[in-house]
């Protein structure tokens, strides 16, 4: 077999290695999936996860650890491309002779679909550790990967841009304020919880305060842009009205609403509290959030 | 002390431990590091890190290990805040009375800034195996976030945005062409040659490789921006006329440009044959990348 046959056979084996890794079309934000795998299948010689792959084979490497870092450097590689081609960068419509992401799926999604990839080769990466090894960082890692990524913060994003002037069902929005608020602080709780120990009963436990309290948080912040003033908040009020944005409050009513972020703080609470840890600053640190005027 | 001290006193001692991880504003990429400072430094409740280090504590944490996963996570939220304020995205000017990150420093650096600490946030979380342990993937990881950061790829995109319609010196270019292009491919090897064992004399000339492969791959592709045809490239040609940007074509001629190609694609495949691990195949597609056409 002659250098250019060989080339083109072990292309196509680095684009199977990389299509499995490739997150699946699925659920609300999946525009941004489809944007995602739109990149990175438009074409490309692999150089860098060749190299790599190469380069794992030369110094004798013979299993699959170096797979999701293959898929990772792709990902990481494209998603450049992506943010480049934007019209505040490069302003390109064309690469490669196809449309440029943002040409195909709006600037806005050109932004999201080169962060989520970036996110999401990191997230790939970090599953390295599931073939190799376990250990608190790595676990704490991949909870940080997993809950920025598509399936935490930006995807909440992607749904919540794509929903602007449209109504949304309670279900989109709970799925919306869930990964795009929720997410970093179930994060935030569950990488805590995970780097000190905590048995994996008290991780999810976290996981639901955390959930909670983004909950709360999101929907005080839609009250907050309804009745507070610019001075206090320190940013535009009404943004939610001027991007036509359905909140909370335009589902259920401002009363209703300031009801369920105190029925939901103190269901965290009841969680928190419940795991016997005695935590009293955090505790307050939750109820400020209920009263909170900025 | 009242929760309010004790808030206000916990917030300063959690800023300190954000600054410890923000990047020294140094050398030609200092632009996006003023960025990303600004960004993280425009306030906030530092909730997310405040809710980690706690929970940490709760579960009788007592080490520094959390401490960068606490600069993480709020790298992380400020890069969505920075992205989200796009003109694409919410198009905002302000934020906690602020002028907004890309207000300031422009929309293309706003993109990013983002990226950068997207990415930052990785490096930053990663560098916690130095503080708890030592293993290969998280050695790749740490490679991976770094070489693809400021100090690597973002780095040299910033620099090379900023340069445009510029005369630019020998120096910065090769800057440009060594994070820009070559950090990615350095990567790629050095985690390979990582992960499949490899010492760290061969590590380290395996990112000689690499960083000689990227820059002839660089200079082939401003040759190809000049001679080469729509229809052979798959996109467009002229465009770093187009851009205004100089490249090495302009700086060395055409013809000094096509020897240096061939000369530093030779050292390169030097160094890579002096490792005597004969991977005929690497050497291949190094050559190919001196006479390619697209």
């Amino acid at each position: 077999m002659n250098f250019k046959e060989e080339l083109s056979k072990r292309t196509e084996e680095i684009e199977g290695i990389i299509k499995n890794y490739l997150p699946a079309e699925t659920d609300f934000q999946k525009t941004v999936m489809e944007a995602m795998n739109y990149s990175v299948l438009a074409g490309g010689k692999r150089l860098r996860p060749m190299m790599m792959q190469e380069t794992y084979r030369m110094f004798g490497g013979e299993g699959k650890v170096v797979e999701p870092f293959m898929a990772a450097i792709e990902m990481i590689h494209t998603y450049s491309l992506v943010h480049d081609d934007l019209p505040a960068m490069d302003n390109d419509e064309y690469r490669r002779g196809k449309k440029t992401t943002h040409a195909v799926y709006g600037e806005a999604m050109g932004i999201l679909a080169g962060d989520a990839l970036l996110n999401f080769a990191f997230e790939t990466a970090v599953g390295a550790f599931d073939l190799e090894m376990d250990a608190k960082v790595g676990r704490a890692l991949q909870i940080l990967a997993r809950k920025a990524g598509i399936y935490g913060m930006i995807g909440g994003q992607v749904v919540d841009v794509e929903s602007e002037g449209q109504p949304i069902s309670n279900e989109k929005l709970d799925f919306i304020y869930r990964l795009k608020t929720s997410a970093l602080i179930e994060s935030s709780m569950m990488i805590g919880a995970v780097l000190a120990g905590a048995d994996g009963g008290e991780i999810q436990k976290m996981e639901q305060v955390a959930r909670d309290v983004g909950l709360a948080f999101q929907i005080q912040d839609d009250i907050l842009d309804v009745t507070s003033t610019l001075e206090v908040l320190g940013k535009p009020i009404h943004s939610d009205d001027k991007n036509q944005k359905t909140t909370y409050v335009t589902l259920k009513g401002l009363e209703q609403s300031k009801k369920d972020v105190a029925m939901i703080s103190e269901r965290a609470l009841g969680t928190l509290i419940s795991l016997e840890k005695n935590n009293l600053f955090l505790e307050e640190l939750i109820r400020m959030l209920i009263t909170r005027e900025k």
